[in-house]
């Protein structure tokens, strides 16, 4: 995520400039056709392209409403992880009775690392549907970068998990989910050797329950995209009005100029304000665009590796250990 | 679900090609009754037209809101059951105890995906209200296969259940209920064979209670359809104004062409733009169309066999099992 | 609930032909007297009226909205009455251990098609505000029957409950609230008894709880109509609307016929014009209207008769009985 | 609530008259400026007034869908009350095992009334924000009577309450939530005394909790009113909107009559017309305020008076006590 | 929050004087120019402007949903906290059972108000994103005062915690989060100590995981900001529809005055009208804006100081503690 104050018009511009490059050829034809060979029924009535524009503006302003909940959920799954790994976390130290107890809380807290790490791989990888290979996002990886993209998954799992605990892991085909059920797997031994009682078991139980259920929403959001009819009839649209918006204003800047200084002239304006009102809407599409795939490893994300580490760090705090890894920070403003 | 980037725009061209030459007949007649016998007062003021326009765009709105809440609600009930079915699954591979704790928990596991089963059979069956025989529709549905048509539940249910559960089974109304039905049986005896505590019953007891909930979601969306009433008025709405286009712009495209080479001619413009115009109405429409029953086996649908699938593979991975079936992948684009 | 593909236009047209006598006598007055008495101020301009229209637009569609959400929360709460039912079913039927296990089993099950026939007798009872004293629909709800209006509720209970048991509820003000009153009384003396654990007694206890809530929400829905004032001035704006509309068009269509064969004609195209852009309005506040209250025995209701009956279908069939009553079928496309 | 059919037009007018007086005179201004004076260029434009149109109904329609979802959530959460009473009443009723059962299941009950009562006295009191001093509601509120602003508290909660724990609650800042510390209270000590179970009185507990929770979520309604800027912004924006209304439409009205007999007299049509026009509007904001606080003791409040006997009758029933209060009936259409 | 009956239309003009001051200079510059330097083709036509018009009320509309929501869940998080601390409250006191029983429910109580106070200084702390260092709020800042940016954390929590705890929590990543580990260390030593049973322990534990969970929430909302995309393009939509509006009054404004007698000088009413219409959509935008961070310490915050504060009143009621701290009052209408 972007943690600034904002994006500069600047950031805007240059980000969308393939597109403003676009728009400007679309508005240039039509003027230099008007004026130039006198094909002046080329300014086709503004009726049909404002009534255009209001399905445009619904559909846009639809996909940007999906968009932002399906960024806002996201954002709410990683809170619930926080929420339930730190009630987990509590439970786990304050719960355990055994002749290892520290050791055992130990183990248990670096596998819930591990979790959090598989299932962070496994949201940033790509899917067909997702817009990392479009060159503005390509352009604006570069500014920070995905630690998810960089690192290698059994490296960094290797810091958690015991090698025989590793190697079983790096043989199944959903890595967070197995984790997951290793963590049940010590846990029921852990109860049936005195460990914990049988209902101190099911309150365990319920929060690998409750880690499930957000590793399994995190996944549907991931795996289900913006359904890809919806997506694809509203770039048509919009790629049609943004075609007719140069004609549509073609008569009024031809008028403009009437008995002044520029008259003759003014259909020139035509080009930049066609330019300016297509890029507004294209620009809106781009923005709700950006936010629909929220673990793609845009800099629009929701913010996974911070968050995990964030976990990190308040469950090793619980143990009062001292050498605390530090919190991520904003890379160019970004937040990964 | 569609799996890949987007459908072109020639898809959708050739999906709703059928539309195109109603909406061509419409947009034809009034042009040539206006140019060739003179009824010129066919043009009709735009004003009663934009009015309609603003209600049918607010409909259309309505019902693409509430067809992509369906959808997105169907893929949040299935990725319920997965949530569940990972935390039922180990809990019972946990917390069993008993001699035959591996056929036990098998037999379990097995009969979770005769249920699975069950449920995507019965979730993909006809109704009167969805879409699946318009000729759109039945002409798309040859890129890709429905398992649930092509197979047969006994055969596929012979997989997963003794020949004696399948037998009683295939006596049920409701088979998937009475599969769940089966399990909670299976279970209870257990835990009077002392193979579950009490509280680990409970425990179990509310996972066949979210799987029941899960199923009961499903079929709400199923059997309930969007209500007909709404659904009829906005295509009577929609029918009407694609009607009325074509005469509001009569006027604008006659005087388009005044004073320039296509005077006289620039009225034939009215027809490809009433047919742009009415056809990107229609097609939102029939976009929202196609996801109100996610259910029925379009190609818009919730991918639950691919899903179940998952799940067999998750599940029968926690038991170490080797092997495992193969993932289903789309088949051109399309993931069922 | 309408059960088919649509509502045809004949059936709409027949429903609010009321409506549509009323809209042709507002739309013929000021055509008459523009064009024989020459009142032709009466063109008001159509800058007020459009305004007008937006406020009536929003204002409907929010009616719609809240009708439409309604009705869809009132069947989630009967799908959510389903779910509780058939895990509360197996509950019943796997934990109990009694002498007399079948017939405590029978007798809860049974007690609870009471439950779910009180309820519905109750939910379908009238309200003021409801909608089925408009000709409109007296009228068309002879196409289908209610059984909650043909039957008597004694009756039906008979089936269900003991001649003690109904003779003591019969007495009670709130019939379901008893009768689930009376099978936490039976379940707690079982529990006593021996029959069920203490922890299982809690499980049951919850289902109870779960009855409650869900009679509870669908009461809510029954006795708190959608808030009058909202609903009051929604009608006084459509109205004022609906009378101003003809006036505002009258001199589009006036100009509509110079120089063609219609000159001085093409006012009475007015009255056409009028009636069908109003009655779209209408009929949109018509249908939103006949949602609203969705137990009130209208075509558009949630169908509880047929969900009480699936309910007890699947319960049956979970005890494996032999002699199921049939599900209901539509009549004449209606489900009940 | 209302609970009749509707408001008719002639209440909203009388309802709204202060604010008819006020755009009466809004509109005489410019039009008798305009004819009188000869001061045309009164006439602005309807372009600007038709943008700030936009801006008007969007932001009214914003507080209208806030303000039905603050009332519609305060019926949800009285509903809530509602259910968890019925679930509550039942547990104390069969689960209680002491020497003198009747005797304190009642008094269980009866202090849950008198939670009922402080509740809803603390939701009637007054809070600056609130419209109850208006004078459209001063009058409108001769025509039923508020419970909560007749009778005194502590009259109402000595039926209900001992007279050592009416006195102890009367010294207490929260009188409902010490109220229900007092439930929990005696039902830990009759657990300790072994008529509860631990496991029942966990779930009685949970009862206490929810009780506790939907008393907080009225609170927050009553306490945290619609935001003040968002509510200070709509005012100013309407008051303008209202203003400007008349001047913009001016010139239409001048131009009527143009070639009619009421040449010269049809600006004076601009004064019924702009009143219309803004009386709508206000009169939409004003029916949105009139339910952003449901607590306040106006006509559109949830009817918690009634609601809190509703529950006292069925809670008494199921005691089969047989004096039972009568239910609340509306007074002029107004149930409280 | 704002406490009274609404902001002032002084205090909105003053709050946005700096934003007038701009307003203005943008709307004389084209009047100017008009008019002095005969540049009449800067009268754009208004039909590009209404377009963008649109699609900036809808981003405009979007942005202020999106702000009520977080201000609204802000709330309902914080009565959330208010609702479990009852239950919570309530079960410590009338559960515990050890010697030093009234000692140890003190410790645990005003632990809790230490967890309260830990949560408001962190949610009160500056975020890069926030509002507060903005001229407009730092100046309207001056009318009332913030607790979290006055005091200083460490005394507050002396009050609250013993010396021993308070040096160790000083030393803590997130301190709030470790308090309440501490509160579950705590509860966890009592049960093992006998002072609650199992089941009790859990039902302790389970309000801490809620307290965990509204802590997490409302960490949420401070730590992701409305997304940074959004608002950006939020804001370039802004300026640039704020830009253009009085180039597209010119023309309308000066044919206002032709045939009056301010014919010529009708032009210069196009300065106040562009202010006026640009004003009310900058201050919809800046009314927005100023929820979207709920915690910030403006004048529109959740007033977290003050919820805090009833909630030890409240508990330390429960105790029957005679010297209550007064609550907090509003401060120039701002409750904090």
């Amino acid at each position: 995520m972007h943690a600034g104050k904002k994006y500069s018009l600047k950031e805007f511009i240059l980000w969308t400039r393939r597109d403003i490059y676009r728009l400007t050829i679309l508005a240039v034809i039509p003027t230099v056709l008007y004026h130039f060979c006198g094909f002046t029924f080329l300014s086709i009535s503004w009726v049909p392209v404002a009534l255009l524009g209001t399905a445009v503006s619904f559909i846009i302003g639809f996909k940007n409403n999906a968009s932002y909940a399906r960024l806002w959920e996201a954002r709410q799954i990683y809170g619930g992880i926080i929420n339930v790994s730190r009630s987990f976390g509590v439970m786990v130290r304050d719960l355990l009775r055994s002749k290892n107890k520290q050791q055992d809380v130990q183990i248990i807290f670096y596998r819930h690392f591990a979790w959090l790490t598989a299932l962070r791989f496994q949201l940033r990888e790509n899917r067909v549907w997702e817009n990392m290979n479009d060159l503005r996002n390509i352009e604006y990886a570069q500014n920070y970068h995905t630690a998810e993209k960089t690192n290698k998954l059994e490296d960094v799992l290797a810091q958690y998990l015991s090698a025989e605990e590793l190697a079983y892991i790096l043989t199944k085909k959903n890595k967070a989910t197995q984790i997951m059920a290793l963590q049940s797997n010590h846990i029921n031994k852990l109860a049936t050797a005195g460990s914990f009682s049988d209902l101190q078991l099911q309150s365990l139980q319920a929060g690998i329950a409750a880690f499930y259920d957000n590793q399994g929403k995190a996944e549907r959001i991931k795996n289900f995209p913006y359904p890809r009819h919806f997506s694809s009839i509203a770039s048509i649209m919009l790629n049609l009005f943004v075609f007719l918006v140069p004609y549509g204003l073609l008569n009024d800047f031809n008028k403009l100029g009437s008995g002044t200084l520029i008259e003759g002239y003014s259909i020139w304006l035509n080009i930049p304000f066609a330019i300016l009102l297509t890029w507004v809407f294209n620009t809106l599409d781009v923005v709700g665009e950006s936010s629909t795939n929220p673990f793609e490893g845009s800099a629009n994300d929701v913010p996974i590796t911070n968050i995990s580490r964030t976990m990190e760090i308040d469950m090793r705090d619980m143990l009062d250990e001292t050498n605390l890894p530090p919190a991520l920070t904003p890379e160019n403003n970004i937040l990964m």
